[in-house]
């Protein structure tokens, strides 16, 4: 540690006036479009089109591929390891940086879901079938890390555009099996159980977004609406309606429910704004065996139209220019 | 509220799940640059360069105009209400909303200090007579905020370039006296609390950014070093050697250090990066007359040189691909 050179095995680091937490993860500064302003144009070849499996490490999983072998074309989904992982099984077990407390190995997984072989069809895009296809594969790779030893969370993110970080082009989505209940999650989790006699928060704001004309779209399952303070324009929430506190225990029908609501306020949110860039993501209850009865698990939607600058990295507040009633009433008129 | 149609005057909501303030501030999308991919280039006439004063609030204050009226050029300085604030003082009182205890009037204010009439020059060009002089409006405008009443917060920062978020070139800094403490500063105020027995955890970073090698620079009352779990490459911390909570409060010979200092590492960074853009901040204690004596007060600057992803938004922690220690050997190489 300390004035040694970098190590190339990923670290996580806690400040120790701010009690951030963040991932040294110098490896990923080889990712092409790191970095902001870089003119790199992913040409030839895409690492996640077919024929060009041995670009990517071994795959863990891939669905419709018949008989032939790993690595090879024929998948309609594909599951890969990050190249670049923020996280690795092997992270050195230095554990705690004893003097500050505030060292941790990056000991997690870091994986890939190619949503298909196809490297311009968004999420918005595609078939209902694979879009159930791809919410199934979700749920195995969520419930496949969560149940291994040290992982505390698990989350899923899909980021779509550059503007909001995708630095392939090919949809895809990235899982991560963290070591530890990340901030926001446990923040969430106070909040929401702090206020969890009055019951859950999240089953009041599906009410209250129905009275005050925030909702966004619904199904027999699910429901999706602007939140009250919304952070950024067009923000979008995602729910299912039966409350649950962890996504890994969505049942049928549920998840048909989502694979039809995702890409249908996606569909919307595109003709609406153009194809904006967004990140969508799932929060669900931590997999660290503590009970989490009081939270439901839910989808965020965060199309990236406005830049974020120095006031919300300073205050972590946010400042929002389009009021969500009016957010919601465009995107209901637009699905 | 509710299905009503947006209201002019900002408004602060919380997040009932997350517990995430945000402010909703619809005036605000009127402003050039809002969006993000707004092509607006601002041309003629820059509202902040001098001759041009008509068309900005009437102004706050301003230095250096020696007799001229107010509103007319000749000033060196120049300070005035945001023309599209995120909060006002006018902000209606509607207090909290019953129901779920989260809404609140956006009561505050919101300043822009012009640092010079030139255009082009920012503050890592100004010369160091201008940059005391910045630093001292800096002070008299926190002080003057932080006393009015229902201020809880003052919060100064500088947004460098349009990708940190600044929607006008000509160099400027932002003042926003809140009503409430953000929960960044809240989360500092409670981490450095309770770690708070050990001494001051920001002075042992100090320290230990010595012994790791992270100094960036150093003069007879600042310091400047990579924080070890540094979020963002280059990320750089600079704190008044003396121990105080609050900014208010820098003595003479610590306002001239930091005039010195601030310009000195911006010059280092816009050399090794080409002129990155950035965000600049003060975090002091707030202004609520409770004690913070554990706390001490520091400035962040945060080139903004790679993209955030669904990560950060997600989880609250940071994936950064460039090591402090590196990140502090180039930089101090480079100062």
């Amino acid at each position: 540690l300390g004035s040694k050179s970098p190590e190339k095995v990923p670290e996580i680091r806690r400040d120790p006036v701010t009690g951030i937490w963040s991932i040294l993860a110098v490896e990923r500064s080889r990712r092409p479009g790191a970095v902001e302003d870089e003119v790199v144009r992913i040409t030839a070849p895409c690492p996640f089109c077919p024929g060009n499996e041995s670009l990517t490490p071994p795959e863990i999983w891939a669905v419709g591929r018949e008989g032939g072998a790993a690595d090879s074309p024929g998948w309609k989904l594909r599951v890969i390891p990050n190249l670049y992982p923020a996280l690795s099984p092997g992270a050195a077990g230095k554990g705690w940086r004893r003097e500050v407390k505030a060292g941790l190995a990056a000991r997690g997984y870091h994986e890939v879901i190619i949503h298909s072989p196809d490297h311009r069809r968004s999420l918005a895009e595609m078939e209902p079938g694979e879009t159930v296809r791809l919410m199934r594969a979700y749920r195995l790779r969520y419930r496949e890390l969560a149940v291994l030893p040290g992982i505390r969370q698990v989350v899923i993110i899909l980021n779509h555009g550059r503007a909001a970080g995708a630095s392939l082009e090919h949809p895809h989505t990235q899982v991560f099996a963290l070591p530890l209940v990340p901030q926001v999650l446990r923040d969430e989790l106070r909040h929401t159980r702090r206020r969890s006699r009055q019951g859950c928060p999240l089953c009041a704001e599906a009410a209250a977004s129905k009275s005050e004309g925030r909702v966004v779209a619904e199904n027999e399952t699910w429901m999706a609406f602007a939140p009250y303070a919304a952070r950024f324009p067009f923000e979008t929430w995602l729910m299912p309606v039966r409350h649950e506190p962890g996504f890994e225990r969505i049942v049928h029908g549920e998840l048909e429910g989502m694979a039809e609501i995702i890409p249908r306020v996606l569909r919307g949110l595109s003709r609406l704004l153009e194809d904006p860039p967004y990140n969508l993501f799932i929060h669900g209850a931590p997999c660290d065996g503590k009970d989490y009865q009081h939270y439901h698990w839910h989808v965020e939607l965060i199309p990236r139209i406005t830049r974020g600058a120095g006031f919300e990295l300073s205050t972590g507040m946010y400042i929002n220019i389009t009021s969500p009633e009016e957010a919601a009433k465009q995107l209901r008129e637009t699905i």
